[in-house]
């Protein structure tokens, strides 16, 4: 069966002429009911398994995975569907909130750098600096607060502003991309329709209600906002080595299918094997076991 | 008196055609005698202490001050003469030495990252990141060693190679410059007989002993590769937001002076002022003085 890491109805490496409206929120490509997806999930869950050990093994790549996505997208879901059999050692996952005032002292790409994969590992980013083209846009007096110098009143945000991030947020992956880490972005696209039904489910299922935040509605209102936001990141930061993925998640099961190909996918596609020993190891090995044997 | 701070014997905000000969490792500027520039150096330092506590009170800018050199050219004791009257929590001295496994196990401009300046304050950065476009471009060995996919052999370690370094350095320094850092880079530029002189002092002399290492003679080996690194990593990163001061260093005392004045010229530069209250906080102030006054 075609997987997803290249369907040109998610996948965007080049953001010229990007537009969210062309992207199906409802979309399952040839995974017609959701047994199916359940099930190429759980297997595609044990290739990434086996994967994610040889990368530790080989410690050369790192991996970056970012999510981003409106309110009840089903980010952390997602996140936990997909990695609930993740091999512990191998990676780790962090959520980026508001800022903290320390974080809020440095440039906006460093709370976000200090979490980077070490060589051999993954790091899964719930939410990260796109934050910083995204929130900050439908809210740019988030911005004034950041103090930076020469950026005193609304005004200053300009179109060059967000040019600006957009570039050296470029810049920034593909410095990391140069030096081993395999980026991949995925934007989980809900429709407002369905985010409006799955906070209606918040709002009548006891145990759902810890999830809705009033706050939400408000956010809700901006969804215009929002949606040209996204769009505008995606435009100018998708590449060949750190492409977007547009996912549609209006069918819960399909995204997590989805996003687990893509992954695994990906990781096949560098080609690890174990690394294998030099005849000099070898022997070496040989002369270990010859030495254990021989112990009284 | 004029200030070093734009004199062309120093300073390079363009590296285009830069080359090392052009310097004279010998210049004095102004300063004809040792004693005139023990007292400028003295004055100087009253005045970055001042400009310091601004800083810090403002709290918009920080500062990154990086010392790159041969050996025996005066890193350490310029940064302790200079930052020797130092407001302590106005900054910090990070000291870069061969990276550890676990900062191996990051892209080269990570270890430093975790080291910038927060706002309203400075980092001193004895040896940085140009490590990376100058030891490892005259021992192309220690790259190897990084474990980059696809940098497997010597062979892979082309031009290329180096000038994406020099691109992703001038990329990570424009966007901590639109974010509000001030970056000032020194290179003590010692003649190779002024630093045999000094070595053969740390030989000569029993309590100066400790600081002679044996392998500094391997790297003086190197003295003209060394050269040619420097210059092209100059070349490649000099702009007007980070730009190089060839500082000459055959002369302690005037190299001390002449960091001293380009540091505080620079921060005069951004005409810094003490916070000063709204007339509604300062009613509060007035507020607060009554109910002290009033306390039974």
């Amino acid at each position: 069966m075609p997987g997803f890491i290249n369907d040109p109805n998610l996948y965007v490496e080049n953001g010229e002429g990007f537009a969210l409206a062309d992207f199906d929120t409802n979309y399952r490509g040839y995974l017609r009911k959701e047994q199916d997806a359940v099930e190429k999930l759980e297997a595609d869950k044990l290739k990434l398994h086996d994967l994610q050990r040889i990368l530790y093994a080989v410690d050369n790549h790192s991996v970056l995975l970012i999510f981003q996505a409106m309110d009840a997208a089903g980010k952390d879901s997602t996140i936990r569907h997909v990695f609930s059999g993740m091999f512990p050692q191998g990676g780790q996952v962090f959520s980026f909130k508001a800022p903290s005032r320390t974080e809020l002292d440095h440039d906006y790409l460093w709370r976000t750098s200090l979490c980077l994969p070490e060589r051999g590992r993954i790091s899964i980013f719930n939410r990260s600096y796109y934050e910083e083209v995204l929130v900050t846009r439908v809210h740019p007096e988030y911005i004034l607060g950041q103090r930076i110098p020469g950026i005193d009143q609304l005004s200053d945000i300009d179109e060059d502003f967000w040019q600006k991030r957009f570039r050296a947020i470029r810049d920034h992956e593909r410095h990391l991309a140069e030096n081993g880490t395999v980026i991949l972005k995925f934007f989980l696209n809900v429709s407002k329709k369905e985010q409006k039904r799955r906070f209606l489910s918040r709002i009548d299922t006891p145990e759902k209600n810890w999830k809705f935040n009033f706050d939400d509605l408000n956010e809700r209102a901006h969804w215009d906002a929002y949606q040209h936001a996204y769009e505008q990141a995606i435009r100018h930061t998708a590449a060949e080595h750190a492409p977007w993925y547009v996912i549609p998640a209006d069918r819960k099961w399909f995204m997590r299918a989805a996003v687990c190909d893509i992954i695994t996918s990906k990781l096949e596609s560098l080609g690890l094997h174990y690394p294998t020993l030099s005849e000099q190891e070898q022997q070496k090995l040989e002369l270990a076991r010859k030495m254990l044997k021989d112990e009284l």
